[in-house]
């Protein structure tokens, strides 16, 4: 079974056409500048290809994708036939959604109601939706969420020490995001440590430029560092994570900015961007602070510093932990960010393998096989988890 | 010696007078309402003695303080010759103290240089410092900050993920407060629990409505709850602790309220105060949450999982923990609060001890004996800490 996988952003639409059957990607690509002027990037048949074309809005881009999907020369398939089901990635499915489902009208009023929560993301992930099912009216729509599988997190995780209207009249409480990564590398991970994925205590650490770690108990996510939105937790490329909330104000009044500048400041030029002035990448960082750059150096250990609280927090709100895993860009590629972590650690015994640390993006056990707590790299793969929802969902 | 303690709030003044060689006390009080009507609280040799009195500053509320004190009948002195020195507490050292300090003109220039990081606190300590200077000429005066003692913590610990330029033009980083308790607490923690105070790991919970938690490696603060301000961190009253910095924007919206007021909702209305709409004494939430009351009880779930989530923080940033202290209101006298947090932390290896969780205020051991972190009850004792250094200092 074809499923094409499409993530849109309000200018953006990413897409990949996946066989559920062998999981193999067969075409991939994304639009961007969509609104402005336009911009294709399609790969398949181990080739590029690149076009400027306009793109006036969502449907047409989603037109243009499908159109190459077909094409004789550049195409995977011969007929939009093929194409048995579209997965969509949903940023925000508040309390409304604890795993995917089929998209209806009535699903897309609950996904509109949350709106709310993620005021930027799920109009244009809805807007997808409505080009895509006018393009593909013939087939199942599934609406995979970021934030369902930390639906099980219980309320002594989710909610905050805020009034308690605040969560029964605007849904303010920890809702959590990620939750596709945390939860296709908690499955893999326990598969590879040998674990009962449905009794067991992991910790997930996915460490890209956005970055959150859960908490996985019997399966089932307890906590995760994420917030009501993607701002809360980690130190990141360009976002604060946590910091004392009285901040806002001393700094609104210091810089005499507005709440809503100073959120966002905090989204983009904070995290290790804001702290070393150098780069929002921590690969730059890395090579910043082998050239003496004391602010990257600090930058990385604040980065790492909080990693390693998260992972000890977790520990202890878990009451022990089996393995761990580390994915996404920073997890998957960069020794130097891996070894700052399993030094952090090593109160739990773990100890890093200095041979497998060098590979980048593979399935590999990072810690000595002694190691008190198994640590595995884990690379994730959201599109794929997509695609295996919309599969299970449609058959 | 007999060490006048002082505690100056911008309407009240705490004070104890202390004899350093005996640390006993023997009279202690307070002046409420300065500037209002007045109202001053006196105790000494066993009793109690309360008067309405027009209080128009804090200069003559400490003149009818030491008029109390070398009074025929309730006095405790024959003239205030017999006061030795003065040990004020002071909120906020910023970067500029690392310890305590005998107050003189420079000393106070450096106290206003941080004003702006405590606006409410410093220039009320200041105050105080001055009415208590004219008031006894012939005396040493010593300034013990609340910060003083985390000013070790490293970068890593003390940098929130933000531009760096607030930190270098307007000191935005952690400091942390109750640093004088930690201090003391944790020294006791040492002797009581067999340790080398300068070559070990602790952490301290004070467990007040005010509430910090703080990692104690070799004598020294490296990590600590609190951050610029002491609203960061666990829940506590009605304070909020950690909340995602993007709520803050999103309720002044929701509500219509500024940026200002939010932070005063966070300050005083949030907490287990706001979470239960019951109370911000933890023992009314136990109480409540007896009598059926589910928002106490998740009041109650969310205070100890933070709690447990920072001991867990800390336990990795320590690399280890050789003992674990509980002070302050609830963590010397609340036995529900307490068991709650033993069964939290059971990842390390600790138990309760039933009988030893029925006494309040006590100095005793908490956990079993075959538990393999030892917990320790440790009454904290602030005004004997600055009673300590001001001897210290001035002998």
């Amino acid at each position: 079974m074809n499923i094409l996988v499409v993530n849109c952003g309000s200018s953006s639409l990413k897409f990949q056409l996946i066989d559920s059957e062998t999981e193999q990607v067969s075409a991939s690509g994304n639009c961007e500048r969509i609104g402005l002027d336009g911009k294709i990037t399609y790969k398949a048949h181990g080739d590029k290809f690149v076009t400027e074309t306009d793109l006036p809005e969502h449907g047409i881009a989603i037109k243009k994708v499908l159109e190459l999907l077909v094409d004789k020369e550049r195409g995977v398939i011969n007929s939009l036939d093929e194409i048995h089901a579209v997965g969509h990635r949903m940023v925000h499915g508040g309390e409304k959604f604890s795993s995917s489902v089929v998209i209806t009208e009535d699903v897309i009023k609950d996904i509109e109601s949350c709106n709310d929560l993620a005021p930027l993301h799920n109009p244009a992930n809805i807007l997808g939706v409505r080009a895509c099912q006018e393009a593909m009216p013939g087939v199942k729509h599934v609406a995979v969420f970021d934030t369902a599988f930390h639906q099980t997190m219980p309320a002594k995780a989710y909610l905050y020490g805020l009034p308690k209207e605040y969560y029964e009249k605007y849904g303010v409480r920890r809702y959590g995001f990620h939750g596709t990564s945390h939860s296709f590398v908690s499955k893999r991970l326990a598969e590879l440590a040998g674990l009962d994925y449905n009794n067991s205590k992991m910790i997930v650490c996915h460490i890209g430029s956005g970055a959150s770690i859960s908490a996985i108990k019997d399966g089932k996510s307890i906590d995760t560092s994420m917030g009501m939105t993607p701002l809360e937790g980690l130190v990141m490329g360009t976002r604060s994570g946590d910091i004392d909330p009285a901040i806002i104000e001393f700094i609104c009044q210091k810089e005499n900015i507005s709440v809503s500048e100073m959120t966002t400041i905090l989204n983009k030029k904070s995290g290790v961007l804001g702290l070393s002035g150098v780069s929002n990448d921590f690969r730059d960082l890395v090579d910043a602070r082998e050239s003496g750059n004391k602010d990257a150096a600090n930058a990385l250990d604040v980065l790492v510093y909080r990693i390693v609280k998260y992972i000890g927090a977790y520990y202890m709100a878990l009451g022990g932990v089996d393995a761990i895993a580390l994915t996404a860009g920073a997890g998957e590629n960069n020794k130097e960010v891996r070894e700052m972590i399993m030094e952090g650690i090593s109160a739990l015994g773990v100890k890093i393998d200095e041979k497998a640390n060098q590979t980048r993006g593979e399935e590999i056990l990072l810690s000595t096989k002694d190691s008190k707590v198994p640590v595995w790299i884990v690379p994730t793969n959201e599109e794929l988890a997509i695609a295996r929802e919309t599969a299970r969902l449609v058959k």
